[in-house]
Parts: structure tokens; C-alpha cells; sequence
């Protein structure tokens, strides 16, 4: 049996009769071909991808396992349509904390449509793409078991965000208190085990990013980081599984020769968001009071879900 | 008395009544303001940055010294004008062969105005920028003191080159027979010397790319490398003087906390042409021809100036 996923934090999501993702209960995750090229063009980039031999194994591990196309029951009702089936990122994750940073300063490919680059560079130049490199796609933070997650407000405020802003979102993703409906400032006590370290968060992002400025074989637009770690295992001590994944292939173009200077300046934007929280821990005390109109900016009111 | 320099490779030219550039003989190179806020705006840079305490040595070293304002005459003959007072980069060089890449897909800032991102945006999709990351927006190619210099053919044909075009560019900037009317490969006779080593264009690069990933003081949106060598030093075994310089800074804006993402890309990108050139040696040989289309594109037909 098919159902909805959990975690899904960004992306057109199924149920009450709408189109989207299911997962089953071994694994696999099943995205809806999009009808027009973006699906033919995600199935032909994953086809590539998974027999490229030119990937090195620390790369396609970022990258979710590729198991074809499959025609499964949609979940808009709309009978057995083709599906990509894909490896369920979150499956055997319980209390994830996870968050959709979709990157690049632009989302469109050279050349774009007229009409498509305008749409895109209108909506690049909306939200933080244009400013910051990337802009967050989507977030859901565990606070704990008694208060449960903490979701933005809306889909297009967290993808507004201001520099600062940001910064206190990704401190808030690795706090113990950030659940709490309080004007503390996050506590990062989870920025070590979670950003830092040698399988970290930054140490994976590092080696995505040496792989970005040497390969010419993929342009990736509009293509998302998926970072995520489980907050319950940080808090007794244990590795809290944090991990990045790429997402979201349905505009990835040949690379002919050049790399992917659009991905490659925003992940280096991203990475310095994250090294700066582990270079200046001091920024993260609970002695002072975050700014009222940066955490309305960012969460929901009711906080929790 | 002031002159027309010798080397300059892009940009307004002064000459015939026309406004630009001036050099004196002992090294300062006069750069007349522009009138409008472009002129105040590379003044405000200059001075800022000559006097930011928080920018390292390895890194002032490639920007030209700054010496204020002085109205001087001005080549097009308008009287008293104030001009920039800097380093003149070319003095004391002979046989000089220099390239001009403006780094960046985007030469616009986030926050343009709508007429002048169009307008930006219409000459990035044109160039080379958009693809490539950069575009070549001069050079000036030593053969010998027999044939002189080779210039490419115009100035947009050099702004509009293909990933194949600049590499085949790059190649004949460092090579013993680029100014021959032949159609043989470039030899990259100078391409260790040049571009390797460690105090080489590489090298160099990679220092300025290193500051690029950390600095969120200043964004450098249609911000050039000059990159520059002589290639007489080289051939008879002596070092060439290879150096990149950072000019043009009439649109230089505030980092604001967040790297310069676009600059940062589109300068990976011109590292990975430069590195491709010092691993790939073997696409460097005399006993092949190259592409005639190529060639046409990038060079004037009588070759030598």
C-alpha cells in the first residue's frame, strides 16, 4: 500500500485529491512523471546519472537510488500513471528535522524560453535566489515529543528570507530551545555534532563542492540540497544521522565543457551560512532576545503543529 | 605630460577628441570619472577599500594602488576633469601579452533598476557571461618583435566566444607560434611557466578564489581580470612575470554579509579553463590543425597589428 509521505517539506504534495509523491513501506519513494518535458527530463537525468561511470561513489551517495519508472495508482485519483520510483530519503528516520534549500541564483538555463525566463527571474528576484545564492525551499524543525514540529508560516515567506534571517533559521534547526514559544535566542546546542565534524553537515557539503568545480558533465537548476539529522539521537549523545541529498532534477542540462558555475557559487554561499555558525559559536547564547519581527517573519504563529 | 596608454585592451579609449584614460611616465594611470554615479561610485571602492584594515596583503596585491583624485587634462580635449589617480598596472613591461575576462554571469546587482538589468541581462544572454561564467572582453597577444601583436578581430566577437573558442584563446595567449598566419595547433610552450607554479596565474587565482569564498564586505558585478605576462622573459628562460590584477569598479555594492556568489561562480569557472590547460597537456601539439571557424572567430584576418 501506497501513502503520503510524511517529511515532505517542498514540492506540490498529494492528498484531498491532489498530485504528489507516495511512498511505500519498504523504501521507495514514488514522484509523478510531470506531464510536460520536466519528466521525460528528470527520468533522462536519472538514467544518465545511475549508469555515468565518471561519478565517483563519496558523489552518487548524495544523490537518491534510482530504480526506473513504474505506472502506480496516482493519488489524485486519477488512475495508474507513470511514476519514478526512487529511494525514500527519509524512510527508518523518526523525528527528523529536515530542511529544502533550493540553489542557485538563477533558475533557469541560458537558453530558456523568453517566457519561461521571465517567470523564473520575476520569482528569483521575489525570494532570496537572487540575494543570497539559494533560497529555502521548505523546513520542519522536531522541537521535542511534547511540542512536536515547527513549520514555517507559509511557503513564501520562508523563501523571502533575509541574510539574517537565514542565520537564524539554520541556528534554530540545530537548538534545543527553538521549539519553544519563547524570544530566546537558539542555543546551537546541536551545531557540533550536527553542522561540524568530520561527517558533518559542512564536511559533506565540502565534498560536493570539490566535485562542483571539476565536473562539466550536469548544469543543475532549480535542483534543491536536502539536509537533515534526527535531534532525539544529538540529544543522548549518539550521531544524529545528518545528511545532504540532492533533489529535484526535472531542468538539469548538459554541462558541455563548463561547470556549473550557477549551482557552485550558490552551495559556496550556503556553506559559509553553515561555517559561520561553527566559527562564532559566541552568536549563539540564550542571554539575549532575538528581534520579534525576524522569528514572525519565519514561523507560524501557533509554533508548533 | 600625460599619454594615451599603450595596453589597453578594453574599455573607452582616449584618442581622436575621445574621453579616456590617460598614463604618466612615472607608473600612475588617470582614469577620467564618469559623470554619472558609476564616476562617485568607483571613487567611494577605492576608498574604501584602500583603507579596510580587514583585507589581507596577499589580497590588496591584486588591486591597483590608489591615489585619490586629481583634475587633470582630459583627452577629449573638455578641459580640467577630475580623474582617478592609480597604479598604472602595464608600466614597465615590455612585449606585454594581456587578456581581459569580466568575471560573472551577471554583470547586475539584485536590486537594478528594471531598464538597466534588461539591458544587462540582454548583453549577459548575448556574451559569453551567461554560460560561461565570464567573458572575454579583450586581448592583446605578443608574437614576436618581427610579427607584433595579434588582436582579436573585433569587440564583440571575442564578448560572444564558445567554451572551445576560449580554451583554443587561452591556449594561444601562451603559446610560441599564436601570432603565425597558420592554421597549426598552439605548442602551449609557455603554459607551465605561465599559468603553473607557484607564484603562476593559477596559483593565483586560486588565492583570490580563496578570499572570494569568505569575504562578504563587497559584491564586484562587471568587475575584469587582467592577466598579464611577457612573453620575451619566458623564452629565454627567465620568469615571465605572469599577474592577475582586479579593475573596474564602478559597480562594486555592499557584500551585506553574504559572499559574492556570482563573481565566485563565474571565477571557478575561468580556473577550471586555466587548470584544464596545465592537466591536459597532450591538447597542445603542432601536428594538428585547428578548426578554421574557430580560428575566424576569434582572430582578425591580417593577424598582427
Amino acid at each position: 500500500m501506497l501513502k503520503v509521505p510524511d517529511h515532505q517539506v517542498a514540492g506540490h504534495k498529494a492528498g484531498d485529491g491532489r498530485l504528489g509523491p507516495l511512498v511505500d513501506d519498504s523504501g521507495r519513494f514514488y514522484k509523478p512523471l510531470q506531464g510536460d518535458e520536466r519528466g521525460a527530463n528528470e527520468v533522462s537525468f536519472y538514467t544518465s546519472f545511475s549508469s555515468n561511470t565518471k561519478i565517483p561513489d563519496h558523489i552518487t551517495r548524495f544523490f537518491p537510488k534510482f530504480d526506473g519508472t513504474q505506472l502506480v495508482e496516482a493519488s489524485d485519483g486519477s488512475g495508474m500513471q507513470p511514476h519514478l520510483v526512487l529511494q525514500d530519503l527519509t524512510f527508518d528516520r523518526v523525528n527528523l528535522s529536515i530542511m529544502d534549500i533550493k540553489i542557485g541564483s538563477r533558475t533557469w538555463p541560458p537558453h530558456a524560453p523568453e517566457d519561461y525566463l521571465q517567470k523564473c527571474l520575476k520569482k528569483d528576484r521575489a525570494t532570496s535566489s537572487l540575494p543570497l545564492g539559494f533560497r529555502v525551499s521548505g523546513a520542519r524543525i522536531f522541537g521535542s515529543s511534547k511540542v512536536g514540529y515547527r513549520e514555517p508560516k507559509n511557503k513564501s515567506s520562508i523563501q523571502t528570507l533575509s541574510a539574517d534571517e537565514v542565520k537564524l533559521l539554520l541556528k534554530n534547526f540545530v537548538s534545543s530551545n527553538a521549539s519553544e514559544e519563547t524570544q530566546m535566542k537558539p542555543d546551537c546546542a546541536f551545531a557540533s555534532p550536527v553542522y561540524g565534524g568530520s561527517t558533518g553537515i559542512l564536511s559533506q557539503l565540502l565534498e560536493l563542492k570539490a566535485w562542483f568545480e571539476d565536473q562539466t558533465i550536469y548544469h543543475f537548476y532549480s535542483c534543491s540540497v536536502l539536509m537533515m539529522f534526527e535531534k532525539e539521537l544529538a540529544s543522548c549523545g549518539k550521531s544524529p544521522r545528518a545528511e545532504i541529498k540532492l533533489v529535484d532534477f526535472a531542468h538539469v542540462h548538459e554541462g558541455k565543457g563548463v561547470i556549473d558555475h550557477n549551482f557552485l557559487g550558490g552551495l559556496c554561499s550556503f556553506i559559509k551560512f553553515i561555517s559561520e555558525i561553527l566559527t562564532t559559536p559566541d552568536d549563539c547564547s540564550a542571554d539575549s532576545l532575538v528581534d520579534d519581527a525576524q522569528r514572525n517573519h519565519i514561523y507560524s504563529d501557533n509554533g508548533s503543529v
